[in-house]
């Protein structure tokens, strides 16, 4: 099996370094020997052993029939689109990491690959390392699928988990953690929730069989949780996570990306740093949870080869099914219901008194000059409007 | 397709119930009809729907040519072992959720499905709902696996759990576990090992591609686990959890069943009462984790339903490969490295500090005439041979 791999980044080279080192296990897996022939990249990259199979047009690749299968690791959507598209046009199988061109673009490319018997495979574009798109689509086959929340995003998970073991600052950890490398330079996408936003999109349209169009999904980042909210959580024996969630309730899909409260009963309360942990919840089956490295070069790269062991052993059969092109248009986020946990200043105790039911007052000794409660559960609309009235401090959703 | 459930015990029914109930899921993800035409009991079941398919005769499913795929839930060797490979032999693929089959003749079963381009499947056998079986022959396939630990029994977890929250001896917790339905009259099988142990033989087989006899893997069941053991774990801020565990070390497998230690940095530690959940340690990926409900009618049969969907799917392929009749015999558990939690009587602690390199001395403040420690790691045969010269009460290993 003849392969060509495009982007020689930190995906890239993974994919590569995979290939070598497991190379029995994976000739074993996939019943043959699978070989790299080509790796696209603008770069030239000399002294090193892939510099041979360097080549710096794509033409050269889409016009070889002997390569049949194309690893798409260049993130992004352009030029990553065209490339992927015409392989597949051209009859060769797609694995991608690339969450932006599966959230744009995975109908119509699902769409082409089952026209042409071939494979457009993407374990990699969520959760890294961690099998999720393979199980959603034929392990959890026999259930309907009542939700699926996951911590998709691993840059904003550990910030989340440093703040609470610190007691810093976000602004603090932030900077923290670009120093070590788990947030980058421009860290928009991870901290206000686009990446996990795409993500989630990915796992619904999966899940329902439907087009869920990512910039239809609520979607709230990390940046204003504070210290403070941090200590009131930990009054609340709770974490502050950043759940990406799809939930059907009666029929109709809600879809979000927002920082929530979680405490221990919950499956993903022990999953923290870096780590990224999904839960699907079956009719039937109830709660399963799978969790691990959600990023990283190796572990990305992994999930990448097990596409490509698949595709080789799936030469002629199309074995992703499952994702129409009609639109999953989410619920109106309005109508959902969540408990509050609510900061206002003192002096509005009787105002929010009044405006909501309140379950829970929380105090926490070092901070004073306001109050902070939790709301029984209300819809998204109803707090909205009695929010109005209020100096809201800061609000965060609450699973308990 | 039209399918035969053999046996309508708890699973049976359940996968009955499966079927009726998620009808438009299942359909749409097998891409036709699924329909039980026979269910094979030696029962009658007078006023229940399932009484017009119910045959008492296995012959007329074995020779019924419109059957094509066979469901066996009966549990145990006999005759479910025959029944099923007259089945495969017939060219009719078979899904099942008996460990004590698939542990003792997995390698032969699947090889007759090779031969027959049909399939042998079997996700419910380990972990219930959980999907282990399918991720680890289809997307743990670019990784070479150092580990595979896994908490694979309900009730002993369950028994384990409450032992910890209600500071109770095992063996009144038992006896509640029984009066809820959680453990078994006749309890031998969890709380002595012996169900983990088919369970982890039948991972370590699939994992490696070779036959582990289940009876060449070292297993302890939990009986001798004590309410004062469980004070010590906690004076750790440890939790003790029956793993089962294979385990690559320099290219020798060892396998084990057997009570351990672990804290919250290991990723199987809140994984508490029924539940169950699998680690799996791959060369590149790291740390994956599988967590969901081990047991249960409506879990396990959906994972059946699951492998009907598959087997429908893929008629005339054959998708299992990896499990040659070659055997693997699991490394000499004397080299095995631990460390051990020990408790001895007071007046052997110079005797314990002479022959143990200790590590920590433990102590809990309602415990006295003893003393506990935990040693470096040391092989178990240099455990075995030093603890004969001590009284001692109880040992532990622990993995932290």
């Amino acid at each position: 099996m003849k392969i060509a791999v495009l982007g020689f980044g930190t995906v890239g080279s993974g994919v590569y370094e995979v290939i070598k080192t497991n190379y029995e296990t994976i000739t074993k897996r996939a019943g043959e020997v699978v070989d790299i022939k080509y790796v696209l990249d603008l770069r030239d990259f000399p002294g090193n052993p892939v510099q041979d199979i360097i080549t710096h047009d794509f033409s050269v690749i889409a016009n070889d029939p002997e390569i049949k299968i194309v690893v798409e690791v260049m993130g992004g959507v352009d030029p990553a689109y065209s490339f992927v598209k015409e392989a597949l046009l051209k009859g060769k199988s797609v694995c991608t990491s690339n969450k932006e061109l599966v959230a744009k673009h995975g109908a119509e490319l699902l769409e082409i690959a089952k026209q042409k018997k071939i494979n457009f495979l993407f374990e990699a574009s969520v959760g890294g390392g961690i099998p999720i798109i393979r199980p959603l689509n034929q392990s959890l086959t026999a259930d309907e699928i009542d939700e699926i929340t996951g911590i998709l995003n691993g840059t904003t998970n550990y910030i989340l988990s440093k703040m609470k073991t610190q007691g810093s600052e976000f602004a603090t950890v932030l900077k923290e953690a670009q120093e070590l490398g788990y947030a980058e330079r421009n860290p928009e996408a991870d901290v206000e929730g686009f990446d996990a936003c795409r993500k989630i999109a990915i796992l619904t349209s999966l899940a329902y069989g439907m087009h869920v169009d990512f910039e239809q999904i609520y979607t709230e980042g990390i940046t204003k949780i504070t210290a403070e909210d941090i200590k009131y959580a930990n009054a609340l024996d709770a974490s502050i996570k950043l759940l990406a969630t799809s939930k059907n309730v009666d029929g109709k899909v809600y879809a979000m990306v927002a920082p929530k409260m979680i405490n221990d009963k919950h499956p993903l309360f022990s999953v923290n740093d870096v780590f990224n942990g999904i839960l699907v919840k079956g009719n039937l089956l109830g709660d399963v949870m799978f969790y691990g490295s959600g990023a990283g070069k190796l572990p990305t790269a992994s999930a990448v080869v097990s596409d490509v062991v698949d595709a080789t052993k799936h030469m002629g059969i199309n074995i992703m099914t499952l994702w129409s092109s009609k639109h999953l248009i989410p619920a109106d986020m309005s109508t959902y219901e969540s408990k509050f946990f609510v900061r206002v200043p003192l002096g509005e105790e009787e105002t929010a008194k009044e405006l909501f039911k309140i379950a829970k007052v929380v105090s926490v000794p070092d901070i004073d000059g306001e109050y902070a409660f939790i709301t029984e559960k209300m819809t998204e609309g109803a707090f909205e409007e009695a929010a109005k009235k209020l100096s809201i401090i800061n609000r965060i959703r609450v699973e308990f």
